[in-house]
């Protein structure tokens, strides 16, 4: 599983070879799974995950050729308990047996010696049975550069990668992130800075670096600053569709090429099948592709 | 396990009866424990996480009576794997037994629906099975007002209670929390007054509210104004010990009253034998004592 290549470098060539910078987000909603996944399961922790899993490694075979990574949100499997962090290791290897990268949604961060422990645990190598593994993990930055130092490090060693949130999707990221400051800009903007600085040294054959940001997708006219503070970082831009996110709006993420970002949709394809009808599983690839062809266009 | 008294009456009722406002963090370093706890256990996540539940249920009984609260630390359960959550669940349940308050390590934060899942996960009641509970959580206010509102919501429904970070006790901090806004103020500052809004509906019988702040023990200079800032919040106090707070320097936190403030140590109390020798759980109790008569002193 170790590969000395580095994570920008194994982006940029998973997307050319695929055609696609989508990136599905698994976010099980445990109301609004299919009702098959749940046949035959037992009630309890266990008999969640297992249908969680069912529901998971279908998206997966459904959505693979036409996306690059998946990303699968911790909250929703730790909400279910340890047997769906089991889960979630088999469903990581299921991903990346397709072919696909995984970005584990995490967003974790704290001081140094507590931010090196989840580093181990999601991006370096481990034994059976100690939870799922990511291709890169989010991260939050409020803690600061020793917070972050650590993530870095164990990534850079593994050719894994992180998205630190420099500027996130929702309303209330204006709250903190889009404070100005006495020195000039904003907080999301001195984080872009820090973030360019932590990435400098991973920059790989791509011009693509190991430190990627958070940058939402429901707040486009951002992206020509972001871009310009963060030349060389891959772009996580979640808010696509339930959040209002248009795929149109965000090129300027695109200036580095294919790996420049990744254009991230999770219960719009994961639930696609309530607005298209018919499986979920038909209803996700329809969806995934059409996605696929929008942002792929934003590349060229 | 649901308590409709507010958590800021049940820490204030706690710390009363146990005339302590000393919080243990359980940050189980693998390298360090003792050889004792390794004996007969199988290789792998599944053995390691019953070493680690040995060392953590006996630093439980020897500090109980000094101690009004754990607080483990969830990176280093996650980085063994799903059997070390399983694990702690356990260890949060041997905690409660023992008359002491949980508070779950975890610094989460995210979207709205996101955060809501997270809450459920740590903070609403939970079947046998479905990992950790605690009676309050960190949480990381980077997203800002509507990241944090599902944690309200649910602690509040459950009478548990949060501590958000607002300026953490690494030297990091500076980066991002200390940095004036041209409006005046700082970063952490704002926090500051989002905690404070945000615990306003929740303060109960004792003045303290279910919505608390990270204020670390290593920049006391900054708790009279914090203090002033969240009247009514409790403050959990990290970094005595081996991140260099001192615990004399503190009072300011308890200008509310003793469930103004946790007093959290770590290292310093799990890893004390490596200073005073002699059987772990012998030098954890004396090192709470200590900690302990200290502290409480600062509520009177």
């Amino acid at each position: 599983m170790i590969d000395t290549a580095t994570f920008g470098a194994r982006l940029d060539a998973a997307a050319r070879a695929r055609q696609s910078v989508v990136c599905v987000g698994l976010d099980p909603d445990l109301a609004r799974l299919p009702e098959a996944v749940w046949h035959g399961v037992r009630s309890g922790p266990a008999g969640t995950a297992r249908a969680v899993e069912r529901f998971c490694n279908g998206i997966i075979e459904a959505v693979a050729e036409h996306a690059v990574a998946i990303k699968p949100q911790l909250a929703f499997f730790e909400a279910i308990g340890p047997p769906a962090l089991s889960a979630l290791e088999r469903i990581c290897e299921s991903a990346r047996a397709a072919g696909l990268l995984v970005v584990l949604d995490g967003k974790r961060g704290d001081i140094g010696s507590t931010s090196a422990a989840y580093a181990s645990a999601y991006l370096a190598p481990g034994v059976e049975g100690s939870g799922p593994r990511g291709d890169a993990l989010t991260v939050n930055p409020y803690l600061g550069d020793d917070g972050l130092e650590p993530f870095v490090a164990t990534s850079r060693a593994h050719g894994r990668g992180l998205f630190v949130l420099v500027r996130t999707s929702n309303p209330g990221a204006a709250d903190v992130q889009d404070q100005q400051l006495s020195g000039g800009g904003t907080v999301s903007g001195r984080l872009a800075a820090l973030v360019a600085e932590l990435g400098a040294g991973g920059i790989g054959r791509a011009g693509i670096s190991d430190v990627g940001a958070v940058t939402g997708a429901t707040v486009p006219g951002m992206l020509p600053a972001l871009r310009e503070a963060m030349p060389n970082a891959p772009f996580l831009l979640p808010g696509v569709g339930a959040q209002g996110g248009r795929v149109e709006d965000l090129a300027p993420a695109f200036a580095p090429g294919p790996a420049g970002g990744l254009v991230s949709a999770s219960r719009g394809i994961v639930q696609a099948y309530e607005q298209l009808g018919g499986k979920p599983e038909e209803a996700a690839r329809a969806e995934a592709s059409r996605l696929r062809e929008l942002a792929w266009g934003l590349t060229r």
